[in-house]
């Protein structure tokens, strides 16, 4: 058998950029990291050297610059855009346009929100992805390291045992985790990706909240289940959750009980959870295979 | 000169622990990493290895835990009271208490807040340092890594210029940095550690928003300054901010101009200022020269 | 379409282990960082919170250490003792099992290499991957950030200008990145895995070195070839390589030249350059599915 | 009391430079990051954003890109050249240059080390601090996130027993570290910087790995004092060095005996063992209030 080039894809790479909306005194501010990735017909330059056909991942930079001059709205949008423009260099068969935005909130002075003054908000970040390839573009939203905790209203028993195992069943714990979500929408989806994002957020979080815990695994099914009754118009949605373990303190041996008070908040080894929610007839697609740290 | 040994501490650090106030439905979480640090008289472990007077590191550790089941409290209260129990063994003549807090939102469900589901809060920790010598405990507030962004009201011109000077003046630019804050109280404060940190943390980000800004220096002198204006029980503060450079893309290559609202997030390097805002006849007080990263 | 529980799995991820090989007085260590996954019939535990079929990522984590007591020699064969051990499970029909690994040197004393004595080799990380689904286990070996750089022997020229293109020729740069890299046995393979790893990590460098490079492209398929022609029993590998930027100072300004000798090593954004090398009528194989950050 | 300006410094920090000397076709690359901060009268920028007297962090960063066309050499001798230009302007008074150097080794390839191409050594850095004020220049130099570990050779008992101690007596342990030193340098010391870095950083190896420990702060004296007994021109030395805890793990639910085998690596809590070693007669240093995260 010889040796062959097999799936490759380049670009440019967290290409950071903050724009400012000047329309009104009442500035807004968009910040996003955004990578930018293609495939196509790049042989030439692997096996060769030859760049005749390879868009720098320059060039690939300075487009997200300039494109963001006429604005950039929504992340889904923006990389659309993007995902158009390269497509249509005949070498580029497809690729893979990512971002991650982070929230900034008005600094409150004077008792009211500040025009141009801004504190970060959160940890998480919402991230967006467009895939394209030759049966088009396709559009993913998503969220990464939202930190959620419940202080009650989760349990874990009734596994099985085997000489290995040595974990108490418990019928009351802290549960937690730092939510990673993608969802994809159905082709042709036109909605506010902007409102869209702020619903499947809140339903996530509320769903991880109300839900009585039998098992990280049932919150995980339930937020992702949640999402897709809501929205007839997202397809599927991935989720992976680490078990951020916090283990009640020993108190016992300073002549103390501890109930339910006091934990330890571990760092490693960590539970970790990750399942699709789709629907029954659903294709694999193959976005999912670009989507590190998953199934 | 003979060989001697020199300053010294020893501790445990970053006790992570998440305390569950359960005493109503309506669960509160309160979130800290502690570290506790001892000095003293422990030269014969240094030298010979005999550890009859070293309170061992798991022992503070333990403590810190069994403490908690009181209650927490502000942090700063709570590393008042691990202080006082260390420095009441006669081997230990002082110490260093440090805590970082990290802030819980609860989840919105079904239109209020949940009682037991909360979602992290920002980036930032709010942080305490309690300090102990012979002269007492002296206290010690704080935030780090509060990011905050001015999309404009930023000047920075009339800098000398040398055969090494290439920066242009600007009358328009983004001003961003994280801050970190350290002010402390004058001996015998008594008043809300919470409601004082909270009302310190808005006026530093209110300055930040309100004072037109000619230098990055002249608005951290000017939120120190607010601070101790306002409360006088606040002896001297002292800011460490980074100045997280956006730099304006340069689009005319591309045909485009640019009127201040497409920026490039640099990450390195990065300018740092910092300050201390103190009062006259305030005299150095040791606490400082155990803060790292600060001048 | 009815909501459907797709594709998931669980596990206990980062079981950080050191295991000590006291069997004669020149110890030898091991470091390893484990994760453990596991695929199969989990459905009621997602829909129901039903756990009685849940190996709890408890019970896994203590089988890893279980397993390390009888020794654990390279991480490939480790990772297969613990696939072959939960498939034997009536519910898992599959799985995942990654390590990293972490080099130690010996400590030199005295003018020889001590016997228990270590100082941490390098910022990489060897890494190893078993995967198990219905056709068997695949075993997988890799590294990941081992950061490399060339002071000349690249160009990057000849590629396509456009609008947005402002990047110039060169015939002359540093060339720099941090390959992590992914090689697939053949099953059955049943070398040496040590050995191997070191051969296979040697020529990876040896061919960046050696190699006069026109593209990062260039250079990232001529490793993977030269792995392909070196060991027929490696099927394919993966290669993933930011392009480091290291931009020449321009010190026109200040009255100086700069002939290729002082650079600003520059964080964000970078290249990314990813390739599969593979050979002709290999299929897809679904563990590159699993693998984060790649193509 | 009037509120007042305290202590402040400036500058630019993380100027990350890569130098290539291409003296000879055999190319050395010297890595580093420089920080420089600057002290003096810059009161007026920040009462009042006066920006007559600030020499811009801009310009900082291009005097540390200029100067580097000379050469760098060792980074204790590219600082003083930096603090003896910045302290030449009339408002400076002082300040600080810090550097990290990040080591390559050569790539091997047909068997003998190449000219120009590299691969990062290790994950510590070597690091050098120059402090300027009206005393004139002092010169440390030091390491940092050097990681070493005894899988025996280290004991701990014989600490005093309170209601909150737990951790059991041992007499074989595995003893971890990080370890962070800086040495001060006499006034004058006109030695090779380079030799002497590694001299110091063998001996500090070596002392650890000799040593047989009753407890971290016996090893980090020892390690401190043989500097000192080694070399006449160092003055003191500091050390920080967290316990990073390996647990033996118990074995015995799964019926196995663990004879310091099998150990869990933990993250967090961990102890931190902080010294200074001195000689007598010394006095304290004002460089030392500038060293972060040290007593």
């Amino acid at each position: 058998m010889s040796i062959v080039l097999g799936a490759n894809q380049y670009g440019k790479a967290e290409v950071r950029i903050v724009r400012v909306d000047r329309a009104t005194p009442v500035h807004r501010v968009t910040d996003l990291n955004v990578t930018s990735q293609l495939r196509g017909d790049f042989a030439a330059c692997h096996v060769d050297g030859d760049n005749s056909a390879v868009i720098a991942t320059d060039t690939q930079k300075n487009t997200v610059y300039a494109f963001a001059r006429d604005g950039v709205g929504a992340p889904e949008a923006f990389l659309t855009r993007l995902a158009e423009h390269f497509t249509g260099f005949p070498q580029v068969s497809g690729g893979r346009w990512y971002a991650e935005q982070y929230g900034w909130d008005r600094i409150v002075a004077d008792g009211s929100e500040h025009d141009h003054a801004f504190v970060r908000s959160g940890r998480e970040a919402r991230t967006a992805l467009v895939h394209a390839d030759a049966s088009g573009l396709t559009v993913l939203a998503g969220l990464r390291d939202c930190t959620v905790l419940k202080s009650t209203g989760s349990e874990f028993h009734g596994f099985p045992r085997d000489r290995y195992t040595t974990l108490p069943e418990v019928s009351d714990r802290i549960l937690a985790t730092d939510v990673t979500a993608w969802w994809r929408y159905a082709p042709g989806f036109d909605g506010d990706h902007d409102a869209r994002f702020d619903a499947v957020r809140a339903l996530l979080l509320e769903t991880f909240a109300t839900l009585h815990s039998l098992a990280l695994q049932q919150t995980v099914y339930a937020m992702g289940r949640a999402v897709l009754e809501a929205f007839d118009d997202i397809v599927e949605i991935r989720l992976s959750c680490p078990n951020n373990h916090h283990f009640l303190v020993d108190l016992e041996p300073f002549g103390l009980d501890n109930p339910g008070e006091v934990f330890f908040a571990a760092d490693r080894p960590y539970g970790l959870i990750e399942a699709a929610v789709t629907r029954s007839g659903v294709e694999d697609h193959p976005v999912w295979n670009t989507i590190g740290g998953f199934v």
